[in-house]
């Protein structure tokens, strides 16, 4: 099959940039030591996950009980970094395969105590991160004071494993030769919270860190042992213009047809909020949903459901019915959790095609059974 | 089982408030005399168009290929009010169970004569209607003239029945009570075409407009017979806001919990863009991408992939991690379309729960088969 006689709106993805992008990202967390556990929520496959463990991750990094479940057909050590708040979570995800190495990251009390619960119940011991903010404000333990309180928390928690603390740096998203204050910034931060966990004769094992944006700088923030990026296996709009990658790194695009060009000044594809997300550029210029591959000047300006409306006022391009085109979206993890089906190609060929196997949130069960 | 025990983000339906919407636009239509074809995008579900067909709906409205094949278990009057170009997807949609009357909406001779091509090879007739813009300047043709022109075109086809005309108002979104201007300025757009129409001898059967925003003034414009409208089955944040619906209309929402309140000022949900999407409000004031249900001073301010912040600047509530929400989402189409699984409850009680069928873009022979 080609990539013509594929039905539209699809994400495809070019298998040989991918390639390239896992190897990249393999050969850069080697090269500085620093362990990669790879957020799979950006491709939610298990085959993936499985070329990311065999080009040397230690694990992966989920978000969710089913992406974890999933994961856990290919995965032996599985970081949750998200609280499994309340019993019913919490109770679901102890009862992932006692094979799997289980952490989870949290950042209160809680938190803690219903993992610890539902642990207690299981039979078994999970390992815990505790989070702590470094300036994005989304979520995290405040201080190192309070990290320090949370630690010991944890640590008083038999059925828990105080293996260490994550932090996010999802508000670093200058392009990559602007982030030294960003990045000096949280080392500070970071800094004063080692310090204090060390008086405490707390010291983590590990320092969970890092993201696409700021990826290849993992190396300069002192302290950190683990990355966890998710974007860089496909990469996407956003960050080529920051320049965590470059536009041919983009290994997923969202191949569209033209199916409406009876308004002046557009064109209209199908592929709309429902496909694409409507999700801002972040972090960098860009204007509209997207981009159309090979035609820079070229945005899905504005969307329906099902409507994506190409800008044609900066191309002298124009259209026809029934054309083709693939946009480099936003924000291709919200593409990849739109869709149930992901296409692999080279050339024109369509040489594979795989579920998103983890997108959803029902238990494994409920669909297998 | 209670909405206590659901696991956290879940997309919940107010039972009774459902069937009320559902009540009132079928009384609504049959006073005044217009065919009610739902669109199905909203809940994407069978039985809820069994519900709609059952109080009097002449059939459904899709976007989708899937849709279609999945309505056609309960419905045998299908309109997909979206052009199927290229001859994957033509070839599909002739292929729907031959007891369904199927018709298609078009703006382009591509479109038509694709559709034609596949109807030929199936040897079927299909029924079209001709898409005119009214001033949204999405899709549609521009002129009179140019809907005369295309409706000669179809004419031309043996495979195809010339059944109307379709539009869509989706740019009138101010509240009900100010939308006089705009209605009147689409009722002479829509009175030249159907001038035009007239004297080239070619009447529509059908005039279908409508959406959920101007649906209960649908028998206010002239030659209008049909309407479609989608959203009235839910409601959500921004039907209310603009006057079509109260909040106590709106039937789903999304059940989350309280997973961290680290961050002074704020506290953080479960449910990020990956269940509400990033929708802005449109057409009436409102920050934010929903509202706590039953705290309208609270609004979900940003959001991450799985993290909802609900800002509390404007509140005294203070919640703590593991208290649950409902929240009003400002889009409900799009939430539907992030699930798999709606719950239906009454007071407290989780009455049953369905599928999102619809969702997603595969034939429904490669679920099934």
């Amino acid at each position: 099959m080609t990539l013509d006689e594929l039905e539209t709106p699809a994400p495809v993805v070019d298998l040989a940039r991918m390639e390239r992008n896992l190897d990249r990202m393999a050969a850069y967390s080697t090269a500085h030591g620093l362990a990669l556990r790879p957020h799979i929520k950006t491709h939610k496959t298990p085959w993936l996950a499985a070329e990311q463990l065999r080009r040397g991750a230690v694990g992966v990094t989920c978000a969710t009980p089913r992406e974890a479940e999933v994961m856990s057909e290919v995965a032996d050590d599985i970081l949750i970094a998200y609280p499994m708040v309340g019993s019913v979570k919490a109770r679901r995800v102890v009862a992932l395969p006692t094979a799997v190495r289980l952490t989870v990251a949290l950042d209160s009390a809680r938190a803690a105590d219903d993992l610890a619960d539902a642990a207690h119940e299981a039979g078994r011991r999970i390992g815990v991160l505790v989070e702590c903010d470094m300036g994005m404000r989304r979520v995290g333990v405040q201080s190192a004071e309070d990290a320090v309180t949370l630690v010991r928390h944890v640590w008083g928690r038999r059925e828990l494993e105080y293996v260490g603390i994550a932090f996010y740096p999802g508000h670093v998203r200058e392009p990559l030769d602007r982030q030294d204050e960003a990045l000096s910034a949280l080392g500070e931060r970071l800094g004063r919270t080692l310090d204090a966990l060390k008086r405490a004769r707390l010291d983590p094992r590990v320092v969970s860190g890092g993201s696409t944006p700021t990826a290849v700088r993992t190396h300069e923030i002192p302290g950190v042992t683990e990355m966890r990026p998710g974007t860089y296996i496909y990469n996407d709009r956003t960050t080529a213009a920051i320049g965590a990658c470059t536009f041919d790194d983009c290994a997923l695009t969202v191949l569209a047809t033209v199916v409406s060009t009876a308004v002046p000044g557009q064109a209209v594809i199908d592929a709309g909020t429902k496909s694409l997300g409507r999700e801002p550029m972040r972090g960098a210029e860009g204007e509209g949903f997207g981009v159309i591959y090979g035609r820079d000047d070229v945005v899905v300006r504005a969307m329906s459901e099902e409507h994506g409306l190409l800008d044609l006022s900066r191309s002298d391009w124009r259209p026809a019915v029934g054309d083709r085109v693939r946009v480099i979206p936003n924000h291709v993890c919200i593409v990849v959790h739109l869709f149930d089906t992901v296409h692999g190609f080279r050339g024109n060929a369509v040489e594979t095609s795989w579920a998103v196997a983890a997108r959803g949130r029902a238990a494994q069960v409920d669909v297998l059974g």
